[in-house]
């Protein structure tokens, strides 16, 4: 603990999606958008996102790259009861270890189906694999846990279902400095700012700007830049600076810019 | 051309999602699950998505991984007028050709801002930076060009520009014997059917076998089960086993079944 001194921790993370229906069209995929945003309000920078179909090879081979350079690898989806349900049998693959049902994760799921008067078979029993020296993650929609091997943590695919393990594991993350954002509507187009906002991305290296065109419904062809920095002065520094350009812009465009 | 006695060419693709906005939650990305499914339709296999950020080494090294493993990459994003918009200059690095301003990409984009009262400034002039030996992928909605160099196709982020894209180059594409889907909803959960399920996908080795549990409204947790192939006759064999299955598994189950 240096206080003050020291620089602030930046906490990183990746996303491994696991399923051949994302890569399919089938099923569109609804979890990498909400994990970002969630991890970014956590102050955890989310660096990486990878898809993968359910092919042992493929799995492993995604998961080791990702683990090794990042805080954090979250995956999603391959954790059911049916055959086409192979993430917990590749992590443990990936880690080295063995993997055999759980007698926590059987506990759990016997008494949720023990509640609800069902049979606990063969295929849900294949939930409680996990593998070994991991945590339990929980989840209050579905019962059926997750886990938290090493830096990874593993999570069902249906929306419902992960976001509940993303409110189970949060607590237990490191976080870091939270990156700080700002949008300025441009009220111009990109191609009009386009020089000026690279001058002021250059002299404001600790910055990052970016600049997002969309169709303004009023005005048509317009511009998001979206300014963000963990420093909130130089944020803010960066962001006045911005505003003075559009000012200066717009007035030399003046009459003769097109809507 | 060996006819008739040649096995059916696979065809497969990557997507590289390239953007700092999606990685921070900030735009949910909509292109992945349009493009995963536009190159189904068209018989091409989607194997693998990568999303980065607007970061060089990043870029090259994720155009590196997926250029020399799949048929096409398609990537998205960064093609804008920006300084955050280096995605021609990271696939010009990543083949080791040179980039510059590309006389066509200046005709179109003069044409577009000569009808529209425009002034052709420097920032718009970087749209026109392609690189050398790429071939020009036109969209009709915003006539700025993106590119088609080797075996990656490089397109607009903002999806309606993207799918123009795409329609353009689609015609070109090589195209695989396209996989066949059927889906059959079991009305049963899948934890009922999973180790059926298992034997019915380990007999019919060249069918992909996918169990996706979805909550029903009437009837609770419910399962759709997904049967894929290239071969008309192994999808209908393995579709006719998965539904033989679900009626004797619901015999099985009777009244006893909890819904």
């Amino acid at each position: 603990m240096n206080g003050a001194l020291s620089p602030a921790p930046i906490v990183t993370a990746a996303v491994l999606v696991i399923g051949d229906e994302i890569l399919s069209g089938r099923t569109k995929d609804k979890n990498i958008g909400f994990i970002a945003e969630y991890l970014t309000n956590l102050g955890i920078d989310l660096r990486e996102v990878r898809v993968v179909p359910d092919v042992e090879t493929e799995i492993v081979d995604a998961l080791n790259a990702l683990r090794h350079r990042y805080t954090y690898v979250f995956t999603t989806g391959g954790i059911g009861p049916t055959h086409d349900d192979i993430t917990a049998d590749c992590v443990a693959k990936a880690f080295g270890v063995s993997i055999d049902y759980d007698s926590r994760a059987v506990a759990i799921m016997k008494a949720r189906f023990d509640a609800m008067g069902t049979e606990m078979n063969e295929a849900r029993m294949r939930m409680t694999r996990i593998p070994k020296g991991a945590d339990i993650v929980h989840n209050k929609v579905s019962a059926a846990p997750g886990f938290w091997i090493g830096n990874v943590i593993v999570m069902a695919g249906v929306p419902s279902i992960m976001q509940a393990m993303l409110d189970d594991v949060a607590p237990k993350l490191k976080t870091g400095v939270k990156m700080l954002s700002e949008t300025v509507r441009a009220d111009a187009r990109e191609g009009d700012i386009g020089s000026e906002l690279g001058q002021i991305a250059k002299a404001n290296p600790d910055v990052i700007i970016g600049s997002y065109p969309f169709m303004d419904e009023n005005r048509g062809p317009n511009t998001n830049i979206v300014v963000r920095a963990r420093d909130p002065q130089k944020l803010t520094a960066a962001k006045r600076a911005v505003e003075a350009m559009l000012v200066r812009i717009k007035a030399a465009l003046g009459s003769v810019a097109p809507r």
